[in-house]
């Protein structure tokens, strides 16, 4: 075991967090580019209290709205060019997982002269990874992404279909100020998608990291049992306020670093999934429940210990000795029948997704992210007819 | 739930990263205070590598040894008499929580020109918490304290005979360095009162917090199953790099914040054991093996569900419908067992303290902390005659 480990964010966790936003923002900036989704933070009032509380601590604000679910490299470049000419000073994403990427990125994309995308790691040459940003304030309206806490992006580039991401210290939010009262309009739906992306999160540095981390495994393993405890909670009683804010904390510890730390961990299902949202507009979380069991039966094939460990501790099935398979593959059938439980798809034609693109959709993931010999990363590492296969077995 | 977290520490964990304190010191200072405890660290020549490393990197040093066990304040205005006569722009520590914590006062002390003993959080009024210190780093030699990535330290004032604790955010390290070859010769005795160190830390905000924290409950018991396990493994073979990696990451993990986030907990087993420690030179974690488990059977009769639970998750005890004393006492009793299995001792008599002072060991402890009925902070908390029946209990 051998890491770097620091994340500087400062967390801000309480119902009704919301109100303190304006104190919290002007600490660090005096005008505000405020960036938000779709309309329904304006339905539900959220925005109006937001800028209510900004304007009282006398931070400005300037609007950049309408954020696109699976975010665009064009709508970064819109918000930094109002960012800029409005000479805001601090960026305040007020939305889910699309509108805090986006932030991020235009917070970055302000201070550098060139294109936005070069500041992607999708396989290119020359990346520019950016060194300074504005400060960012995450206000999480959903409890899925995590990026409230962690200096990661993903955006799409409409023009070449390409979903790429960014990593840089420089993106850590200043401040994460996570009210999961605005979560409690947020439709089942979206709720399962949110708690299957929460799940997969770890799940990616349970099963692809090093071996020999046995409590990041338990850390895991808490995130798993906790999202899926209480995220059949909130998909049943979206105002039920325990459960949203037991969603909420462990959408935050999920991909914040603390679970992953040490673990080396690569993000097959994640890359999967990003290919098949970049093409089709449909909702990360709903990918991943797709992909992920899809994904999990295969290479439990190459790693029978772990996925029997999974299958033991967080469903307890009974060990099998001589048959860790048989035991692991009990764990994913359970999982898969959890997710289904809470209304999440378990298969493509469910996302409207057919055969036709198979080898583009494998072509397309390994483009972004490879290692030395074109396979993409992940225990085991998958070459292009095992994506396809991977895939086929999700039709 | 309700909480705010912010550990800027950049953490540095790897076996052999002693080497890289030069590189990691010199962007913080050009001048080092290097404090040290016994002469341990010169006889191993992991002191004489620190050197090497910092005047490699062109920081020069400047020595402060002879931090002992339970550290006093007068150690700490001696470090600091040094860091401000030679000029010291960073202090390093180099050794177990005492040096550790004696070095997060020092240099907080440097920069106040009052008594540091004013700083100290002892029930007294007009605590100055300190605002700014010298950059520190920390690198641990024992796995225990936790001391290397938090803002907190306990210091002892010898003359009046009180052991105090302080907590400011200008003393979280700038870097915890963290090698766990540096623990390979910690004897078995001392790596078994780490362990029982380790696990103290999280069971206090396990049994001690409020309620509602599931996923913060999960993380409590990897900690404790983590540091059971691989803390067998590291008293019974000193050598096993990978049992003293997995302790020491257990170390840094059970008070760095992350378990106890949110929880909102006391910390009675800790305050008790801080008297008996500043009366009798004892080992804070073999003191904490006595009162933890005597500590437990008391309070366990008033919170039975989350005792059972413990026992349940952590030793497999059965759940008994309509007795969870019942299995809760068991959990404590496997407690003890293997507390007793790694060499720890579970009777005062062990520590050679009798009978004869428990009153004063309950008005210190009372004098330090106290709620405004006078009680010791806990769940339940504890009254002087309450103190007075768990140390008895474990004579």
């Amino acid at each position: 075991m051998k890491f770097e480990f620091q994340n500087p964010t400062h967390l801000v966790f309480a119902a009704g967090a919301l109100s303190r936003l304006g104190e919290v923002a002007s600490a660090h900036g005096k005008r505000a580019l405020l960036v938000t989704g779709g309309g329904s933070v304006k339905r539900s009032g959220v925005f109006d209290r937001a800028v209510s509380s900004l304007k009282l601590a006398g931070v400005s604000v300037v609007e950049c709205s309408g954020i696109e679910p699976n975010p665009r490299i064009s709508s970064v470049i819109r918000g930094a060019g109002i960012a800029r000419s409005e000479k805001c000073d601090v960026v305040i994403a007020l939305g889910g997982g699309s509108t805090m990427d986006a932030s991020k990125v235009i917070a970055a994309a302000v201070l550098y002269e060139g294109d936005p995308w070069d500041m992607f790691l999708h396989g290119q040459e020359n990346v520019h990874v950016p060194a300074s940003a504005l400060p960012v304030i995450t206000v999480p309206t959903l409890a899925a992404t995590g990026s409230e806490m962690n200096c990661g992006a993903v955006i799409s580039n409409e023009e070449s279909k390409v979903k790429s991401f960014i990593q840089a210290n420089c993106l850590y939010p200043k401040v994460a100020l996570v009210d999961p009262e605005l979560t409690l309009t947020v439709p089942a739906d979206h709720t399962a998608y949110g708690v299957c992306d929460i799940i997969t999160h770890v799940t990616e540095g349970y099963f692809n990291g090093v071996e020999g981390t046995p409590l990041q495994d338990r850390f895991a393993e808490g995130v798993i049992l906790t999202a899926m405890e209480w995220g059949k909670k909130a998909v049943a009683d979206g105002s039920d306020i325990e459960a949203r804010a037991q969603v909420q904390w462990a959408s935050v510890v999920a991909l914040n670093g603390w679970v992953q730390i040490g673990t080396d961990a690569a993000f097959p299902v994640h890359m999967i999934e990003h290919t098949l949202s970049a093409l089709h507009d449909i909702a990360h979380g709903a990918g991943l429940a797709v992909v992920n069991p899809a994904w999990m039966r295969f290479a439990a094939k190459a790693r029978p210990a772990r996925f029997a460990q999974f299958a033991q501790r967080i469903f307890g099935v009974p060990a099998r000795p001589g048959d860790e398979l048989g035991c692991a593959i009990e764990g994913i059938e359970r999982f898969e029948a959890f997710l289904a439980s809470i209304g999440c798809p378990l298969r493509l034609s469910q996302l409207g997704i057919d055969a036709a693109l198979l080898q583009q959709y494998a072509q397309d993931t390994l483009h972004i992210v490879h290692d030395d010999q074109g396979r993409l990363p992940g225990c085991p590492p998958m070459g292009e007819s095992d994506i396809v296969d991977v895939l086929r077995s999700a039709l």
